[in-house]
């Protein structure tokens, strides 16, 4: 019944979501961290779409706010499933904010995001679907996403040499 | 810089959310309130899309939850604008279920929205852009809800006169 | 133990809420999806009562929003239980705003929800007490729903009819 | 326009609310401050109502919390103002749970909560109109409210003494 | 396993919140009722440390709102146990204000609130740890908490007799 | 008025927060947004005490989440300055699970946000005063926060020459 291998557009997801007044502060600007948790329930959505199960947040590579969001605006966040590895999933995420009465569009961020599929009677990391690369854009995705991990694991054991 | 016509494929909103525990009744099925306020809050995006500019909820057409969603699944909700009259807009929402672990989608329900388009310094109704139907779809949308529009005022007259 | 009939009056219910920020548009009037949100509230305390169980929404009548009310005045709801059918009752919502600085009272709509008893280890619908009509009033309301009933069936199928 | 005395009546304010869970703590109980927060809404409106102008909490009595309430039961809370002092207002909140299946009503705590009527351009204390008492009960809550008043400064007294 | 003592300052709790719009009525005020809120989580958090299970909130005592924190500036919140009574504990919270601009903290209330340990398959009032008064501040703290005890007996004692 | 330069400690902030159910996921743990959304109000927090002034988040470092929380636990947060640059900041921010029965503490991650200092009429980037190191860990986490803006510039022009 569960999937053995998926293509990347099987868990595409999309989120929209209007901007009230606590997500900001107190000039109207959405705050960083309500930023941050829509980008955490998008990726957990696309994530849990490719591994048919519930996932965990394992880790979330460096991100920058472009461009602030106001009160009464929209902001729109779109996942997919760039890598899988085992039992993990490397989400990216784009971000963008939408002008009502100018109905100007414009990025204020991106996002990779690692979950860990969990399943069983004691929630253990599980394997998930091989992923299918459909298009060129899913390929360099992808062989991006394999960068990054090398890239993040090198900046892992750097930072690790300095922490204490 | 303000449109004067507008296909429907640009205004065209999708929303997702994960349903949380404070969504839903003590058995864990969504509220059918907290599912309104979503279908208002994606039909509030595709009108002020379309109208580039604030709107408000006129009324909404009856609707019926087919089928509720549990907590920790997912809500999809998509709306378009189907028609306008000067200032005002029927938006149609359609609501999917989606259960994680079996990646199954039913439809939950459809919701037919009239929003009216504010602007001005005294927050007056305002006119739309046209709308333009490119599609089959588009057009077969467009004229039922000319036929809802025309049920809809006759229920109206209808039930206004038992009212009292 | 479960009553075998009820008075309306026995599960008339009664809700006021102060408007605050996040129910609201960025010009300061509460969301019709908020509004939708404690209609659905009230009902279910009215319908609960009555039933003496659990409750689940089943549909909403067409309801329109005739005055918008702004953050930091109130919003009264009252419910009663109109009409019962076997597993279903007819909850009638009235809904005022009223200004603090004026004590003014406004009626912005009204609504007529069904909701549905649902009980037993499988949660299936279930009976509810019938309704005693003491007043009139009462009589009048379960007369009009009764009627509403009706047009409400036809509307259904001469939507679906249209629908494909 | 404003009015100069008002009768009791005229501010009595009813709320009524489902308990969901983030109301309450891992038992399922609601949390000692979220009927504190209730308590405080349904005051405010009734010393809003009463004052006809925005009011701001300046204390409240000890209370204590009789028997908690469960998800998924109602909280009904019942504020009336029991006596006026120029600019401020003792407010009467009783508080109920009422459990869904078996219509079981029962008292979990009463508050006595001050309010200072806030008005002008610069937001200072401001009178409020006088008090008419129209029913025996009436009258024994104000006088009541008159004793409460004299142990509470008393109370207050004792406190700061021993405060450092 | 469960200590048999623990030492005052192995409870004491500390929280900071940004005051957000919600929380506030629109003159950009913290709700009073929202201030109870939080001082009755931070009590929680510093009543189940001590008592290392959950409590549930007995009584509060009569408090003042001494001045209010406007929206965008900082609560902040400390509690202590005062005295365990076998199975309970009365915290004092303290309540300042923080302002961003200005960096003026200044006291805006402060709170005693009785929590009741409880725990087992029956969830009942449990024994909590004795408390080590280490400072010349925990014995003060503690001897004030005695008097206040015996001044809220005699009060609850006086409000009985005259509650009808 | 404002400081030209401030100790670490002197903008030190600790948050304490009790997990509710909406806080987690269906299995009862804590969702990784809702941990970075509280690592952004505590940093936002630190970073406004230091520059006495609004900040908006310009970005975060890349985080793991070690070990999740559960809902009735305690989430600990502790953001202090470790360097400024002009108009930024770099706040380090530890993250501890509390578990209330049995009073263990982990550490559950940890982050390092950048803040930008906003003000003036048209809310521009605004020097923030100086960093007074007092302690060897003041110096330690100031020299470390240096090699991560280095290791950062780095990493975020290795990621722009393979981002399209």
């Amino acid at each position: 019944m569960i999937s053995t291998s998926k293509p990347v557009s099987a868990s595409r997801s999309e989120m929209t979501e209007l901007i009230l007044p606590n997500d900001a502060n107190p000039y109207g600007y959405i705050l960083g961290g309500r930023v941050m948790h829509l980008v955490d329930i998008c990726g957990v959505m696309a994530a849990s779409r490719h591994a048919e199960g519930y996932v965990v947040t394992a880790s979330i590579d460096s991100m920058a706010f472009l461009r602030p969001i106001r009160v009464g605006d929209l902001i729109v966040l779109r996942a997919s499933v760039n890598a899988v590895h085992e039992t993990s999933m490397e989400v990216g995420v784009k971000i963008w904010g939408e002008e009502i009465l100018t109905q100007r569009k414009f990025v204020t961020g991106s996002a990779y995001v690692t979950y860990v599929h969990m399943a069983g009677p004691d929630f253990r990391p599980t394997e998930v679907p091989e992923l299918i690369l459909e298009t060129d854009e899913d390929r360099r995705r992808n062989s991006d996403a394999m960068e990054r991990r090398t890239t993040r694991l090198a900046l892992r054991d750097a930072l690790r040499k300095r922490a204490r």
